[in-house]
């Protein structure tokens, strides 16, 4: 990687793999979810989450490149850390009390990363990419903050 | 995990390991920094940590728990792409601001594991290691906002 175009490209890679990843794990936890409120949660995640994916194929095409994941072992560990959840809970309320913080987790994740592509894009000069992928940091902003609220309003209470 | 003690008590060893494992990598990562506040940001964060591992032993104390570790693939994950970084970069800039990228992943990775302890203790009624944890979330933050005013003013900068 010898410059910061190159670092974006393999960021972007990076990204891209865990998006995909993520789409196969959220229907997943919404099986497993027991909350009403937190499987629409998650169901809503998933849809969001197509459009991410569509958004980065989009990036990829303006810089004339394939879409192509690189694996991220971070990614991986942290949805690992949802299934240990879905298989090691005693009740329903742990469970979801346990899958809403992994859910969290992941969202913090790809708060740091898209925060990082949007600087880089951002001083690479790419303003249509910038544009982009701040539609799908704000998505990520939001999708916290509900999963904070919901949190701290009911599932942690439940489980409590 | 039958209770949300116990699931407060899992995630509290999952993060005593990650600030351990931070602890032996920060040193790394200030020796490779080639930017003299970088390299700063990277020791004051080292010396936070040790006072952020020393209030998680406090806390697993008034738990009347033995402080111990448990893998976090998750944080090993991170840790394994701030290494790649300092292997494959391939000029002091590029590698500045890939290991500040990384340091943000991290960071985002305890603002997200302290948010839902801190969460947690105040439903168990654990108001003293509410003060603790919430003492090392805002530190946290406050790192993550450091390393975002650097990358902005100048890490990124110099890359691009």
């Amino acid at each position: 990687m010898k410059d910061l175009s190159q670092l974006f490209q393999h960021m972007l890679m990076d990204v891209y793999y865990a998006e995909k990843k993520i789409l196969k794990s959220l229907p997943k936890m919404a099986e497993k979810a027991g909350d009403k409120a937190l499987v629409e949660a998650f169901n809503a995640h998933f849809t969001e989450t197509e459009g991410q994916i569509d958004r980065l194929e989009r990036v990829f095409e303006m810089l004339d490149r394939k879409p192509e994941g690189e694996t991220c072992e971070a990614l991986d560990g942290l949805v690992a850390e949802a299934e240990e959840i879905m298989k090691e809970a005693g009740s329903d309320a742990v469970r979801d009390a346990g899958l809403l913080a992994a859910a969290q987790a992941v969202e913090h994740y790809e708060i740091s990363r898209y925060g990082t592509l949007v600087a880089w894009a951002q001083e690479l000069g790419l303003a249509e990419v910038v544009g982009l992928l701040q539609e799908t940091l704000d998505q990520e902003y939001a999708a916290d903050e509900l999963l904070d609220r919901l949190a701290s309003e009911k599932i942690n209470k439940l489980a409590a």
